[in-house]
């Protein structure tokens, strides 16, 4: 059974690294003392081997050991043979440029679909969705292409921030930018808040934690749904 | 001799569309009444028409009369018969797709550099960077390039924005994200503040209005230029 856990964000404002989804997590690879990492989002541009050590610490507190797959000869091979795979954060266009350069999202893809346990926080959230078209990261490297893995049959975005009313500044809003979105696609995007997470069990798909999402459908006004909310209707 | 205005954005907080340049614009259109418009980038997703009616307002206020460039059977006739061209902002993404579309970008960089008067403002400047990969946009749709006019030989982040010291969001700051350009890219990048300008004239590229700047360099620490610091120690 899929068991997917896709988090807006790995840290919340004043917490460590995934603090707040640590029991969760515990639960969500309770099947394995080893996660796969791919580390390939690459925030600020630290190394795999940095990052890989950076997020060993969290993992470490739940009794569990991280591997970078950087760090294995063959990465289709690694991703098939992994008990539980996260990716983490930073730039989704390095991510998914690196992605495809190793051709590995089939692989990816077809490991959940059969079970593996799969974190994504930020960029490692986005990729589940149907495209990137919706991340806010900038472009620094060109990909082959925005499609990404499709777990779920919508788009993320996560970080989701609402318009601030005291800002002077006059780039787009978060809200503007996904209504652009709409313009050329039309595809449903779930604003997700930071603390939220979508938990895909099946073919069940849960907004957990303790906020709202944000809603935008195609040719609708965006609308507001509760925590605990089922996502089947975005189908 | 070139003569071109490179602008953070077409409005700064509390004015209307461009009135903060007319002045300029008078000057630097002085040689004709009718300004050929690029409004590929449709903000908000509005029609070519919508966002050509939207511009002809601020022009009229200086005599100028506005024809978009989607009027135009033959867009690179259009280009190469202009007196002066306009790129409004929006998505870069969606620009820049239909600039390649068209197959219209040397067209531009052409008649550019044979002396005919450009304006950008936000994505309209952003494509006169040696590449797009610093824009702030969202990718709603997939180009089949990042690279743009360089008119200059840096990069532009327009719309540039300092991290606020009271936010408790997580997502990547603006320099942060420019600084991870730069694990990819060795090219400078200017972080052109709202307000904020760049005039080129012939090879001079000085940085005009109230603001300071701020430069971001390979391998260096980001720093603050003045206004009218001359550009030239960026090639």
């Amino acid at each position: 059974m899929r068991s997917i856990i896709i988090a807006s964000t790995s840290t919340i404002h004043g917490g460590q690294p995934l603090d707040y989804l640590l029991d969760e997590l515990e639960n969500h690879f309770k099947t394995t003392d080893e996660v796969l990492f791919i580390p390939y989002a690459r925030p600020g541009g630290i190394s795999h081997d940095e990052y890989t050590t950076r997020v060993a610490e969290p993992f470490g507190k739940i009794g569990k050991s991280v591997k970078g797959i950087h760090s294995f000869d063959n990465p289709k091979k690694a991703i098939a043979e992994a008990k539980g795979i996260f990716t983490g954060g930073g730039n989704t266009f390095v991510l998914v440029n690196q992605l495809y350069k190793n051709d590995i999202l089939s692989s990816i893809k077809e490991a959940v679909n059969n079970g593996t346990p799969y974190l994504g926080t930020s960029a490692g959230s986005n990729i589940c969705g149907l495209t990137m078209n919706t991340t806010n990261d900038m472009p620094i490297v060109y990909p082959p292409s925005f499609k990404t893995l499709g777990l779920v049959p919508f788009n993320i975005n996560p970080h989701y921030l609402d318009p601030d009313p005291k800002s002077t500044h006059m780039g787009e809003t978060r809200e503007t930018r996904i209504k652009e979105f709409h313009a050329y696609n039309t595809q449903p995007v779930i604003g997700l808040r930071e603390g939220s997470w979508i938990e895909v069990k099946g073919d069940s798909m849960v907004l957990k934690g303790n906020l709202d999402s944000r809603i935008f459908e195609f040719g609708k006004d965006p609308y507001e749904i509760s925590a605990n909310s089922d996502l089947e209707f975005l189908k």
